[in-house]
């Protein structure tokens, strides 16, 4: 197919995608032993750690390049990870829109990543017309996997999600905390790897980033990719920032590099792991 | 005098200077027809945008080479303003270090900004042994002026303040606040201006940044220069992020410049102004 026929394709410049590769998951080491995806933990925050202007309000932060970027990152991934939150605000496409892949000038469904809800308590509220559906309709995406700690889905719903491929895939929920229904990183990471899926970006939204940066599960990150738009969104916007177990737990990069995308700064780094 | 003398003199790659010029106050304006000095905010935060790990903690978030930076900035200023908790919590020189600068090398307070410590009720326990009146004592700094809402120095401390060449600048409280006391930004800079300051680095703590990054205070900042450390220091750190006033007043920069020091980036821009 003439990609001249995608004019909303995305093109990302080589020298960058070189810039990022130590950053990104090997797609050499595809028998890892490891009982986890490589987990790539990206985000795109204001001055003031803000991924949006309030709770649920779908906020411009980064610029057109920064965007082809993350679209190149999803291109590198098995899969992209968001929060019921994030898919209920924003009713996300999470396919790559980068030239050549699938649906974008690309054969079938290459470099299309497969899309994963986590959804404790089946709170996201999607129909056949939601955005993610109508991707795979046209051929520019995969059907999304729900992740729930108990089978909530409606009737409905589940026939809506196997009419297009898609699955809810059931992880026993944490016994960790008392109130809410939570499912532990560790449990959620190791269900997705035994359904094939050997790298994850996790993309958003705040309660999902901010319990993966905690101190009892920051481990399982593998990469770090955040995006820093020069604006401050203030006070009320939705905060990343970790909680803290009383001890001097600071998470540190190594191996930092900073890339400048158009008028936003792109950190990538790989944490230091706890001795 | 020999420079190798001073072993603790810091020194900044000249290409870095060139950069930053653009962001600096310009010291051919000298006869300004404004009635308050060029202002440049600057200071260094951490990916969850605090700049220390708990209240009055002092934290090193960043490298060598922001600090020289730092003290590159501190050399272009007239003076340096932080609030009283900064000064009770910090205990800080507030000097210039820089190679050349007065007492590193160069002639008499050469380079030296004032240090103003802004302090409304006297709550900076400061003694002649504080690290600002020992600097002035080496002649390696300025002595501080203290910009206070009321009178409210006690007689040991207008002597140590006078002896020492510094004075205390009586701003009369804004009316705009009912319990705290505190001052107007507005009236404090109009005041320096008065003392023939002409330029003025803000370098914090989080209550002076946050008040000067307020909507109705934003409008005075000339210049901003931030440092970002590649790590996050947690939800009990001190925060910096504006306060909103309900409408649309995100805070954007113009004029973006990102800079890699080291491990970290400095961003610099100038605030856009509201028409």
């Amino acid at each position: 197919m003439d990609s001249s026929q995608h004019p909303d394709a995305l093109e990302f410049p080589s020298q960058h995608k070189t810039a990022l590769n130590p950053y990104l998951p090997s797609r050499k080491v595809s028998g890892s032993s490891d009982d986890k995806p490589f987990i790539t933990l990206t985000y795109a925050a204001s001055l003031d750690s803000r991924i949006a202007a309030a709770p649920g309000q779908r906020t411009l932060l980064s610029g057109a390049e920064s965007k082809a970027m993350t679209h190149f990152l999803r291109s590198q991934h098995d899969a992209i990870l968001v929060g019921a939150g994030t898919a209920a605000a924003d009713d996300p496409g999470l396919n790559c829109r980068l030239r050549g892949a699938g649906g974008y000038g690309g054969r079938e469904l290459e470099m299309q990543p497969r899309p994963i809800v986590v959804d404790p308590r089946g709170r996201w509220a999607f129909t056949q017309s939601s955005r993610l559906f109508s991707l795979v309709k046209e051929r520019r995406g995969r059907a999304p996997f729900i992740v729930a700690a108990v089978d909530c889905l409606s009737t409905r719903k589940r026939d809506i999600l196997s009419a297009h491929g898609g699955k809810c895939i059931i992880v026993p929920k944490s016994s960790r905390d008392d109130d809410a229904v939570r499912m532990a990183w560790r449990d959620i990471f190791r269900a997705l790897k035994s359904e094939g899926i050997k790298s994850v970006m996790v993309e958003g939204g705040g309660d999902v980033i901010n319990t993966l940066l905690d101190p009892a599960d920051r481990m399982l990150i593998d990469s770090v990719i955040v995006t820093i738009a020069p604006t401050w969104l203030g006070q009320e916007g939705v905060a990343i920032s970790p909680r803290r177990d009383g001890g001097d737990n600071e998470l540190r990069l190594n191996n930092v590099m900073w890339l400048t995308l158009g008028q936003d700064a792109v950190l990538c780094g790989h944490p230091k792991k706890e001795s």
